[in-house]
């Protein structure tokens, strides 16, 4: 069995949201860093009864004031060494803000030290088109990108960072390429990725694959020395079900993952854990960790999926032998939201039961990375 | 291997301290249940930078409203089904009357349906002779046992809540009596005793190994249907280092274990898993679960000391080499300020590298549970 042992022993720093119920921000990042070996000091944007995806939630935001006592307590008690920080969800443009000085502190403390401290910023904005933070979180996230090493956008998030619409391979690259060469960051990693297949007139293969519904792509790149893209992709099965907290899921074992990658490619001592130009695309250290999440992700997510259809089985068993009993029209309203809640509840990520997965990844051959060459014309 | 799928899928409410760094409260007992495959839903007594061991700390307390409006968010999403509760920390009485009463609402629901809800009550008050919360905290404590299932002080705390003094085995033996009978407490499971060997004339052997400071003694009893003790001990070998949170990991997998040992016994539909009369103290489910446990923190413990010992040659040398350059007199205090918190630090227990022997307890041989009959002149 490969062990968590693999992964050297990692300090980090997380910084989003907490809930009580459910696996959503540090409440999925923290287990599965720790899981994996990591140290991880949590601190919470905001502090949820469960995910708001149940449509229903109580508790409170983290005033960007909370989260820097805590940090200046951490400072105090010299508890302020971090090799990593994880920075997710903020409910405000201030406290991103906030967030942004905390890592800046800890990268210019690093200056001297290259490789001693690694940002990963997941600069979560919306999906699908929509934008569900505050407008002005948008233009505070493009002032953090130049501290940052590794980002984990969505696609849309990517568009929102580059204000360039990806409709196909090559804008693709030249969004990842302008987070390169003008925001400077060293890693872009495109956390799924669907392109319309009707937008080319001849689609290649490549985006034949990307378009077809069933499944993902995970789209990476680390810059070469002249900040040009350095394009893998891995293809992953999608499942039919929405999984809240996938997101943190991916970005927490990468963060492990990486270090552990970076470590066996003897980058940990170099800034951004950058790998030399003659270090193909698909034998980055990013690809390499990238491969291990998502084999992770997959087997997690697949036992979710199957909990989730019985528990729907269920429900509708149930209403069933409700309407038999004539008693299916009452409340419908009231029906509906205990349908949804309960369906939400049983897509929560089984993460605690699926530790042997996170540990070792199975089916490792299944989530190939593949270098992506994309000629000026967006042919693969 | 044994793996945590022996554990029951178990659904957890704890609720108790939240540190961004290091292993205390919540953050500890979080982790260990999940490790054991629990789903925990955990709402924070307090959100500090640390534990208070360091001395200095930032962050801040929450109050009983937002612990009760946590809890509502939770009931109008439905998630509130709860196998079992763990409580620890609370920082004032008002927050453990809170506490108390979601424990007693999840508890009148399982009216019906014995065995189906279960509370872990650690009664956090104080150690060695010293209360470290209001005072008034201890009336509110009492008057919350009779709902209790599982109660886990320290013998300070036992002394407290039963009014007697535990000079030897037989005032021991008075008090777990008491807190089945008048406080109507099923399980009592003491955490560390050490009696005074001085205290008797002539005293005995068991009391000898008890006051014996290499050996710690936990000492256990689940009452019998006319509420008598059955008592059981556990000697472990105690460290000569003092490490924060032991009693949160304790606790936590105690939890999960004796989920797994009442479910081993099929008493997980009788009424605070109580086993019949006929079990001897040494076979008691909560013996069981001990063994587990202690057997997983004396590993994990060990490690940690090695790590700290380490840590402590480490800032001799230092210290050494200051005093050598003539340095040595220099702000004397910042230096020992500088030293207890590298300290402080060093002795953070090492859960998340030792997940191997939370799942598999080693050398379980060392650990087991002896009945102990107590006469009426105290001699085991």
């Amino acid at each position: 069995m490969s062990t968590h042992s693999e992964v050297p022993e990692t300090h980090v720093l997380a910084i989003a949201s907490h809930v009580t119920s459910g696996y959503v921000g540090n409440t999925m990042a923290t287990f599965c860093m720790q899981t994996l070996g990591c140290e991880v000091s949590a601190i919470h944007t905001v502090n949820y009864s469960n995910h708001v995806g149940y449509r229903q939630f109580k508790g409170r935001k983290s005033s960007p004031e909370e989260v820097s006592e805590l940090w200046a307590g951490l400072k105090n008690a010299r508890l302020d060494h971090f090799d990593m920080m994880l920075s997710g969800y903020c409910p405000s443009a201030a406290l991103v803000e906030q967030v942004g000085k905390i890592a800046r502190e800890l990268k210019s403390r690093a200056y001297t030290k290259p490789g001693s401290f690694f940002w990963v910023l997941d600069p979560v904005m919306g999906d699908n088109g929509r934008i569900y933070v505050a407008e002005d979180t948008v233009p505070m996230y493009k002032s953090l990108l130049r501290d940052a090493d590794l980002i984990l956008p969505n696609q849309f998030e990517v568009e929102l960072l580059s204000e360039i619409k990806i409709h196909d391979l090559s804008s693709m690259k030249q969004a990842i390429a302008k987070l390169h060469q003008t925001h400077r960051v060293p890693h872009v990693l495109i956390t799924s990725i669907r392109l319309p297949s009707s937008e080319s007139s001849t689609p290649t293969q490549a985006e034949e694959d990307l378009a077809t519904t069933a499944k993902l792509s995970v789209i990476g790149s680390t810059a070469t020395s002249d900040m040009n893209p350095r394009l893998f992709r891995i293809t992953v099965p999608a499942l039919a079900v929405f999984f809240s907290g996938t997101g943190d899921m991916f970005a927490s074992l990468m963060v492990a993952r990486l270090r552990q990658a970076a470590k066996a490619a003897d980058l940990l001592d170099k800034a951004s854990w950058r790998s030399p130009d003659d270090v193909t695309a698909s034998d980055l250290p990013l690809a390499k960790a990238a491969e291990m999440v998502l084999a992770s992700m997959h087997a997690t997510l697949k036992d979710t999926a199957a909990h989730y259809e019985a528990a729907g089985k269920e429900l509708q068993k149930n209403q069933q032998s409700e309407l038999n009993e004539g008693n299916g029209d009452e409340a419908s309203e009231e029906k509906e939201t205990q349908r949804h809640l309960a369906l939400t509840r049983a897509a929560e990520v089984r993460v605690v039961r699926n530790v042997q997965a996170l540990v070792s990844p199975p089916d490792l051959d299944d989530f190939k990375a593949q270098a992506l060459n994309v000629d000026a014309d967006g042919n693969a």
